[in-house]
């Protein structure tokens, strides 16, 4: 079977290189080209170390970029849908793993990123990344929008709940608490190791983001409101999403198990954790760092009618690069976990 | 002038010797007996290394202890009670780290601790170790119990709002972040490093003990409820709280602000800080290592009444043993910051 | 074709755990039990939960095991030689992990063990576990015996300049700085995250147990000595090993360069890691986490003789489980990579 | 008694920062003026946040610096040198943090700073800032050179042996391990948290500045070298250093312990670690965050003349700050320990 050729944009960043790394070991793709600006001709593992020995790609420039069947968007916010146009001529089929295409309205794009985007009519024909609500849908998909990373782990979390309307909606408050390798490649006073070493920093407490792709999904009526925090931590990759949520009707804890397990249990990369004992009862990111898992827990609270409910995932992976190779599974029909097998080590 | 005489019963675990440290270093202390049954003989210094060449002291067994003028207990939670009788015959004011005190209501105690208390009778006569809520009450007490790590750095957050019937407090969500030292000094294998290093892992998502006490001193009315969890992380000390609130009316951030300053502007281990440029914007544990600093720190939401509040503390300073030494240094009528200038490293 | 049939004995601690997690992902294998006396009944994923939704397996005890073509043995020094005989009633090939069949000479074993062989004749049957010294002898082996982590580093480091008798020999010195995994899984006052979080800690700076298989393996003539400190991290996984070498005679870079090729330019799994810019210029276990490499760089000294070779593995991996794994792979005549080809991860 | 008025010159950075933390509790101390070109006008709250509430000083400009007494430089390597004029101007006395008059040779600063000296002439005028080695010089010194902060834990684990010429000088190989702030408060790609985070990174194999100044302060005969290297962790301060010597003569460790008590026994901030039992056997950088302590302790090798000796420091405290204001004491006739009593942190 000849395979996909399929080419990266941007791929000297983080996602680039994590997108690369599962690449080179998918058996149904020849990688054609990785491009960057800034280290054209450089070799990929110059900027990849972990990929030394492993390729021998070099970086080429956007310029150069040739035709292919599938093409990987890995630009800073803001580039995909300036050089949209120019990519459209280049492959039938494209992954943007920015914010540029996460939001199907216009208006909520001007909201969260404080500008008009450059092709609003192209927002809708982007089906929104998480193939865990979007299946259908990308299997004949042309264009993916991969999802923000805390995003991800806060829908993954919410939607079975929040789809069968049991959830007070207005009052749900999620705090995301992340590692360093979120905010990029780019050194900065921030994240300067001896400043961002062992951080518990509140650097988003109200206004990120992601919270319009969080409110698009669940499917928020007007007015109401995800109620979302992100704490930065000294860990490089990882993320654990605490949801407080308050149940309009009580359920049994029983109940919430069937609940998750109608809409995961057929799901290859989300789990159900919750143990009575042990010392990982929960979902916990450590566990996950390489994998595409994102695992989901939930505990009740006797007092009251909060269910807290935990998810976990790498950033790197099911927020981002893992995520967008199992949509490119589906969308090209593969298996959904080819490339995306590695289960995450322990310990580590 | 004479010295305070001052032992400490259960010497040998994180606490106890925090304590120590910082009394060594007191003025107008001079430390009599430290109490350890397993380690008695031993140097301190063999339990605390940083204490070597700054004192020879060594334990003692409990029953070897001498009278004395004021009694520290760094006790498992259950023994100050259990021993309370004989330790009074010792000294006439007993500073209680534990959590046996905590709690003025037997019921509240019995729910919290799944147990009678063993004194009920007791309860009331302690006054909660928080200076900036029971200044006064400190001064001619004779018997404080210290607050909990956690609950100390939440009250401080919350207080002045609450104080004032600005928040509906029924709907409040608190998200406890803390450090591996929180869990005391006992091997686990959850402890264990390679388990516990860089988790984020939720402990306890409903049902911490430490709500009893945050309930109490909010003065919340019944059925009214703090929605707690706790999130154990891989640093070893510091606590962040981040409280989302939900304000009854709108409120400006002056407004806010100057609700904060008029209930801390005086107090010497409360700071404000809400910057709009920098690293540390917000409160951040890892700078107040070793202070008994206790920073606060809001930011608004613009989209929902929601305020969110953040509170850092070091847990075994301001957390422990910072604030016993407060609570004693106006129990006993000393500059109230005696013992505890240190400021806090930068960077670390 | 039939699958090998593969049982691991003592499968809950960490190495056992890692050879599982390797061994689930092989095409050639089956893996038919996994043993632990104390957790016999359990599901494995119970001691290992990166193994959820990926085994089914559980734990039996080492009573109830069966016979198999490869039998992993990841027990406790001591136990391996102990049970010997009975192993060798259920296999064919046994490949142990631990240290009991490591050194060829029963002295040599009461020098570093401390005590008498059970089974001294059977020493010289087990070949030394690292296929690039004994790739050979491992295709017809039956008893392989699993090097040394620590040893490993060191080993493949200094092998091509000792092999060529280019070295003061006797003045080799050698420090290895590791993570906390190597100590395995029993919490202890050492092993408690307070205490071993951030540690720089000198934990074997003479007298070390691997020093026997280096000077074996090396070939040190009597009364030469390696002179190696070991020095405990605050990582999880990962061993950097900084050898100080002192030069017969004086060799330009690129000899060396060229001695290295010769040895290494073939082997799969080592690679020569020294760029004059960037930041992984020389070996970094960090970007090794979860990959079977050894990385291995050098840089002359200009003002003497010395030189100085870093090896770099990730101790669970290349120096225990994937290892194994790779003697495994040339046993029973799979390709040499096979269930070995995660490459590691950037940033991590 | 009239303060002394301090002022420093260069106060944005770690030590600077480091600098003004310990003189800001100096009971003897005025501070008058903290200087820094590109923050002139800032509180100096803002680069050092653990000052918050501590002080009001703000920085200014160099232009602005006024007369004092005692004039701390902590300016970036080659700066003190080529202002030196104008501060001769401004105090009688100068303590130099940086690297520019640590050496005593012209010919020995051209070769590790790989240029010439603006003022040769003054290189010997500089008292070299180590108190242990010149304590007398310093009562009477105008100028001090702070030493380098690996170089102070390599002289102060050597010395005692050295000086008595117990040492086969040749083949000393020293390895020093050091955390990130040691790099200083510029963020860099190899700062950036992702890729520093739990590093152990060889950044120095070979010919490290420092060298220059341990071999001065021991001694060392012509075409004698100490063997540095230095390794880079992912822990934001301290130093340990791990010195391999070897014994002309074989000594007992009770005879060590006799030339290190003397050297050593009077000296307030240096301890001999060196433990049979417990976590803390040996010195740990851990444990001395914030402290001036300088830890030392050694363990002989049973099968050869090799003694290893291994020193912890904090590099920002007895590797830079905490050694200035040690010389500031001795040089202004305060108690040497004023402002340097904090003893360190356990658990930390």
């Amino acid at each position: 079977m000849r395979k996909v050729r399929v080419s990266i944009v941007g791929g000297s960043g983080y996602t680039g290189g994590e997108l690369l790394r599962l690449l080179l070991f998918h058996p149904g793709v020849q990688i054609q080209q990785v491009t960057s600006e800034r280290h054209a001709g450089k070799p990929v593992s110059r900027l990849h170390p972990n990929l030394r020995k492993i390729t021998r790609l070099s970086f080429c420039s956007l310029e150069q970029l040739e035709a292919c069947d599938v093409l990987f968007l890995c630009l800073p916010h803001g580039q995909s849908m300036h050089h949209l146009p120019q990519f459209l001529e280049k492959a039938e089929r494209i992954i943007d793993l920015s914010g540029d295409f996460r939001l199907n309205d216009p208006q909520a794009y001007r909201t969260w990123y404080g500008q008009e985007h450059n092709h609003p009519e192209w927002l809708s024909r982007f089906v929104y990344g998480i193939p865990e609500l979007h299946r259908e849908r990308m299997r004949s998909a042309r264009f993916i929008s991969s999802a923000g990373c805390n995003a991800t782990a806060v829908i993954l979390a919410l939607y079975p709940l929040f789809r069968q309307q049991l959830v007070e909606t207005d009052i749900t408050v999620v705090e995301v608490k992340g590692g360093s390798s979120e905010g990029g490649q780019t050194p900065s006073a921030a994240s300067h190791h001896p400043e961002r070493n062992d951080v518990v920093r509140s650097y988003k407490p109200t206004g990120h983001r992601h919270i319009g792709e969080i409110e698009q999904e669940l499917g928020l009526s007007p007015n109401h409101r995800i109620h979302f925090s992100a704490t930065a931590l000294g860990i490089v990759r990882g993320i654990l999403a605490t949801c407080h949520l308050f149940l309009k009707e009580p359920l049994e804890e029983k109940e919430i198990w069937q609940i998750y397990r109608q809409a995961y249990g057929q799901e290859p990369f989300i789990r159900i954790v919750k143990e009575r004992r042990g010392i990982y009862r929960y979902p916990e990111p450590k566990i996950l760092i390489g994998s595409n898992f994102c695992d989901i827990g939930f505990e009740k609270d006797n007092r009251s009618h909060r269910l807290v409910v935990m998810s976990a995932i790498d950033n790197l992976m099911k927020g981002a690069a893992g995520q967008a190779v199992q949509a490119f599974n589906i969308m090209c029909g593969f298996d959904e976990t080819t490339a995306l097998e590695f289960p995450g080590l322990h310990p580590v």
